[in-house]
């Protein structure tokens, strides 16, 4: 650790992976040792483009990737020795059985919302778990819905205004990277379970929130869209609930009113404003529409499930790390390298 | 009236005109006086071939039609002139001015849901509203979506259960004839407004219902799909609720687990079993997602908004004609002419 920076190896370059790759590379306290992946394809020729170390997630991956014409600098095992961290973002499952690994080279370990939160023991949302993963072995960065619920919940819950909450997820068909291999198309498909899982996640990471919901798969790529019904622990008025989430940086207010009236839209603006891959990393929610009834608070926002993750993931490497005591002052960190916090002063809120 | 039945015009020949048109051909104690529209394209073709009497909506869409080989028996005046009611199913809006058309000859009329409540000043619903429509001048049979919520509601208010529901509607972007001419494609467009119209709208059929309801605009054609959180009066275990829900004809209980999981295998299910177009007449809840939970009620279920309102028409005639005193005797007389109220010995609940 000649650089005194943190060593962050990248377990799975996928969706996720790649973000967390390119995050980390934007982050001054960190380096990133490599990337792992069993993939031969153009993924990995794009990832030895950007100059990342590419190692062989399986050893007997290496042939095929490098038959294929990408530079493999080794095993996992030797990217691993050369990491403080490892964030894994291999598909759902694998990762469990990555663990053992992890363990055995003595690598503090971050996993994505995919797996089970007993295989660390620990669920990640930044503004509300960052001081209990301190120094800890591994902790896990919860699924993107779920991020997008305790970031919300904890924001009103931090002004003494969340008494309940449910909500109505409408979870974005497949990724777009690969819809041509299979989605859903002019139908919705309702999830079989109430509560469908989401509610009780948040609940790892905060065991207080009175949270329920149920979810829709619906036929587009783009984010997901929740609806949310939250019964206030009192009367309260619009402007103090739109304070409560203007206090996170990680909320961003968007108005139907100034051409923002879909997910569409959206996206096209973080395109524009030059966010990698057009990435949201706040959760999006609708300040026009938002609506205060008496103790009755009624909302809809916008998970961008690709992105809000990448953030959180950098913070529980410094938390696992330990190299920043201060949640805050971590999430202050990682916001001024991506960009968030800044959407305030878009023209949503001119 | 030499036949003793009641002549019912039907003026507007669209997605809901065509489908009344050919259910009061199904009812023993109507007749279907004739069909009044304005286009002369392949669907008054259709309704000629199906030998339905066409008149042309307006004097001056004759000779059009006449020219495009429909045959034309005369206009919108001579069609009401040999009716008692007339059902108005023309576009949103132009409605308005046909009423004074109909008041000036002297008709009964029922308006769609796309019309205002003030319209008529009466609002239907048939399990809710018949009664008070006796011998009324005129009646507006509500929206789609109105319909399920005050079918599904009712039915937890009949037994004592219902305090207070919240929903969140997603709503079909077009119909599947039109969809060629626009619709929206891999994206979500959230209504600016919070409550949608749909709660206070079905509180014009009973001011008594505690409902409000966000909407959002999804990505498909095939129906409507609700999500609901009813709060109840009391303690209740999910076998009461399914015996409130199943208690009447109107509403669908549909299992996930016997693969109706999506919008598209209910459909196709109707299709299969020989419904006209396919259609759904029935609120159809999906019995093994419902979750009941202390005194709170979650629930999800689908509305074909193409067809829920066709036996409410069919009733709302019955009504007005003052031919039938007893809400639920027109009811049954209607189910079994559409074939409603045979769901429940279907696949589903086998």
């Amino acid at each position: 650790m000649t650089t005194g920076k943190t060593r962050v190896a990248v377990n799975g370059y996928g969706v996720i992976g790649k973000r967390v790759a390119e995050a980390i590379i934007l982050q001054d306290d960190m380096e990133l040792a490599g990337v792992a992946d069993i993939t031969a394809d153009w993924r990995m020729q794009v990832a030895g483009g950007k100059g990342f170390r590419i190692y062989a997630g399986r050893p007997d991956a290496s042939a095929e990737m490098t038959a294929s014409g990408v530079e493999v600098a080794g095993n996992l095992d030797e990217l691993l020795a050369n990491a403080d961290v490892v964030v894994d973002c291999t598909p759902k499952k694998v990762a469990a059985a990555n663990i053992e690994t992890y363990r055995k080279m003595g690598r503090k370990f971050i996993l994505q919302g995919g797996e089970k939160h007993d295989a660390t023991g620990h669920s990640f949302v930044a503004e509300c778990s960052y001081e209990s993963a301190l120094g800890r072995e591994a902790t896990r960065v919860v699924s993107c819905n779920t991020t997008s619920i305790v970031r919300t919940l904890s924001a009103l819950k931090r002004v003494g205004l969340l008494h309940k909450a449910r909500g109505t997820l409408l979870r974005r068909a497949t990724d777009p990277w690969e819809s041509h291999l299979g989605g859903i198309m002019n139908t919705l498909v309702p999830e079989a379970e109430i509560p469908s899982h989401q509610g009780p996640d948040a609940q790892t990471v905060d065991p207080e929130l009175d949270v329920v919901t149920m979810a829709v798969k619906v036929p587009q790529t783009l984010s997901h869209l929740h609806y949310w019904n939250v019964e206030l622990t009192r009367t309260a008025v619009k402007e103090e609930v739109l304070d409560a989430f203007r206090a996170s940086s990680r909320i961003a207010m968007v108005r139907i009113d100034r051409g923002l009236a879909a997910l569409n839209t959206v996206k096209e603006w973080m395109l524009d404003i030059g966010r990698p891959h057009g990435d949201l990393y706040e959760v999006a929610i609708w300040e026009d529409m938002l609506k205060v009834d008496g103790n009755e608070l009624y909302y809809a926002y916008m998970v961008d499930n690709q992105a809000i993750v990448i953030p959180e993931t950098i913070d529980a490497i410094r938390a696992l790390a330990g190299t920043e005591r201060n949640g805050q002052a971590s999430m202050a960190r990682t916001d001024a390298a991506l960009g968030i916090g800044r959407l305030s002063r878009q023209p949503t809120s001119q």
